[in-house]
């Protein structure tokens, strides 16, 4: 009871504290927390969208039944306007499952693979080589070529588990699954495994895309579960004329037709300005796509249904969009930018949420420096809800071709501790995810769209925004 | 790559600017997290307290082997002083499965229920009585006697979802498990039923403890799963009259020797002067004890693995220690307390970890206003680290004794959206516990005790510091 009164006490104090800055922002947001807490719909919208459809790569039978969920669902919400986007989107199918092995003289010792998307099939009967194993990239061009040729590469540099924020280990290891098979197709490799992209030593393999160039004869690749990693390290180090055997049956189709999904509520004052808020629709083919990125899109139609639900009516046109084709392609969101350019519309701002449904800890801002004081200007409204990481950072892949238009782009960034737990794996299901961590997700987000729907934003100067 | 390059130049800018300011401090804190990251052995050690001892109620076979396992552990340490401190303690015991059932016109439905620590049981052959729902106990101490007599009453006050730290929903709940029973009994009742402390409608009855008083008959009380309460609640809406069933086998035995368990480093510089982290050792005799409290106990420990990973040398005397009984009696804290006192101990600063192993947010300080200053002082420091939650607060339900004898006192303060998916359940296992999160907690602590350990703290001048 000692503890209860203590933190009641508290928080009455800093409630105070805000009220009497700005009561009525303060209250306003409250209730959009109390109605994404008490009455939310976003939790049970990710239970449909991952167990009704399940995991959905564009071109795939699921990404259509993805995109009528987000249709259908935009259509109980009583909008102003929805839309089925048309859009051409990569067709990559990953075929039968994979089957890897090593060959040693201990035996043959099976370990889990994924292809890597737009990765060709082996040859029927798989490839079966020597490994070399390597650390980066630049090693692999720096040596000679007989060195590669006809050899399995393996890039084997681990995630590095002392950064606190862990999308700067996967940036600091992500080049060798995204451009590690074509260095290596370059020099004449048969093949390529890469370490998954986690810090964690289990037995999920993690898949993601990699480059193709039209220009290189391209290689299978995998990506290697961080337990098979290290057994393969291991048995190379006794036995380096050992053997990977690899089979994959992967194929690239043409272009597919698909969506972008987008419900809009139409602005009361200046309804030409949009606010976008959007997560993307596709997964990759493994487990159910719930944190990456059902969660973003769940959440990104929640800050309707919160606006609806506290009866607040905005001045901008706010626009909720469940963008296909981010994992292997993007062309729904370079599609969304051109329909955008070409109708003229005005985008004022974009947020994305594309790190998981974890816990709240802020917003990095992609924008000038105004933008990120006007971001700070906010910093009591926000603190009083534990978003206390407001600084400058990247936005989301989704709405990053808003931004020559002059879109001052926000990405929402939750905790970052769990997610290459799940990050393209078949552990990405619904049950990853925390009910009350998603809820307060949408909860932030919809007090961020509120925010720079009530105050708007500076110009978004950027040096370099043509770039 | 894009994020790659953003976010790693935002880290060098955020780490350079720290290291103007505090060079030694932001690299020695530095270290500890490395070594917390890359060698640490907390995970390790919750492995071997919960798969080898699992859960561990004070007088119990499991807590005499956790006593053990605390003692191992800390020889493997190379410490300077190790012991087991005796303490008499608490011992109650749940017996044979707890059966409750709802009888209604429609059929007998079993619903999951435990038994309250501290309740006695119900006679062989169980209770079956109406029931009565109440919401608080002021409802059960307004009510006349006729009608509680006779009856099972069921507190169904549910835990508020809006409040972001789910301890403050927890604080407003509580007193139904803890005072429920003996209110009621004091009226005449014959049983109590207390909706499950979580906001979460699930299947998990959690446990705890409630409160006893020698002149009053206790009866028998035990806590119901979420959905168990509200198809409870459901029925007797639609049928008043039914019955409840409850068979109990619980049992208080005479209290029972056991020890706290004590790791020490002596300080360099003041070795006389003592500061405390701690967890506790004993856990409720359900699932793992894995967040309540394995993950504080091994966090205290990796705290002097961490000072002797990076070669830290303190200055005061650091001690932790794993105590017994903080679940249902408190008698080890007190223990502690009391012999600090006899021996003339002076404990400058106490850190209790008590929340789960969850992503850290910050401290909270129970103590005077300078001791908040200092805390505040070092902001720039822990901000880096992501521990922006720095607040007057409590601190934790075994150092709480050291207060009146002058230490300041400080809650080790996790993100707080999970721990009551887990708190008294079945479900608080090991693989409930996440690695990194487990891992960066204790670093955090090592960080906060280095503080202290290196700029000492203001006196504790709190105006009631000897209540």
């Amino acid at each position: 009871m000692k503890i209860c009164y203590w933190v009641i006490g508290l928080l009455l104090v800093s409630m105070v504290t805000t009220k009497a800055q700005m009561p009525e922002d303060s209250l306003m947001i409250r209730r959009m927390y109390d109605a994404a807490l008490t009455s939310g719909k976003s939790y049970e919208n990710l239970w449909v969208l991952c167990k009704g459809v399940g995991h959905r790569l564009s071109g795939s039978e699921n990404a259509k039944k993805a995109v009528e969920w987000a249709y259908a669902t935009f259509q109980t919400m009583g909008l102003d306007r929805i839309e089925k986007q048309p859009c051409m989107v990569t067709h990559w199918e990953r075929g039968r499952p994979e089957r890897a092995w090593i060959k040693s003289r201990s035996g043959k010792r099976m370990v889990p693979v994924l292809a890597l998307g737009s990765s060709p099939a082996t040859p029927r009967g798989g490839i079966t080589a020597n490994v070399l194993e390597v650390f980066s990239i630049q090693e692999v061009q720096n040596l000679p070529e007989e060195k590669v040729k006809g050899k399995v590469i393996f890039y084997n540099r681990p995630m590095d588990p002392t950064f606190l924020n862990t999308f700067q280990a996967y940036g600091g290891c992500v080049d060798q699954r995204s451009v590690g098979a074509l260095e290596a197709a370059k020099k004449g490799a048969v093949a390529v495994v890469v370490r998954s992209m986690t810090v964690n030593h289990d037995d999920w393999p993690h898949t993601g895309n990699m480059r193709t160039d039209d220009a290189v004869a391209m290689i299978p690749a995998c990506a290697i579960s961080t337990n098979g990693a290290d057994l393969l390290h291991q048995l190379l180090s006794e036995e380096p004329s050992l053997e990977f055997h690899l089979e994959m049956d992967c194929r690239t189709f043409p272009d597919a037709p698909s969506h972008n999904v987008i419900g809009e509520l139409k602005g009361t004052g200046r309804p030409e300005e949009i606010i976008v808020v959007g997560g993307h629709l596709d997964s990759w083919d493994v487990g159910e796509g719930a944190h990456d990125d059902g969660a973003g899109v769940v959440q990104a139609i929640e800050v309707l249904n919160i606006f609806k639900a506290v009866g607040y009516k905005p001045r901008h046109t706010i626009r909720a969009v469940a963008f296909m084709n981010e994992e292997n392609g993007m062309k729904g969101a370079l599609q969304y930018a051109a329909e955008a350019l070409r109708k003229g519309e005005v985008h004022i701002a974009g947020l994305e949420s594309d790190a998981g449904g974890f816990t709240p800890r802020g917003f990095n801002v992609d924008g000038s420096d105004e933008c990120l004081h006007q971001l700070l200007s906010w910093e009591n409204l926000l603190d009083d809800f534990l978003l206390r990481q407001l600084q400058k950072g990247y936005g989301g892949v989704d709405i990053s071709p808003l931004k020559k238009q002059g879109a001052v782009l926000f990405g929402f960034a939750p905790d970052t501790q769990r997610y290459f737990d799940y990050h393209h794996t078949e552990a990405d299901v619904f049950e990853a995810v925390n009910k009350r961590e998603l809820e307060l997700g949408a909860a932030s987000m919809a007090a961020l769209i509120y925010l720079i729907d009530k105050y708007d934003l500076p110009l978004n100067r950027q040096p370099n925004q043509d770039k």
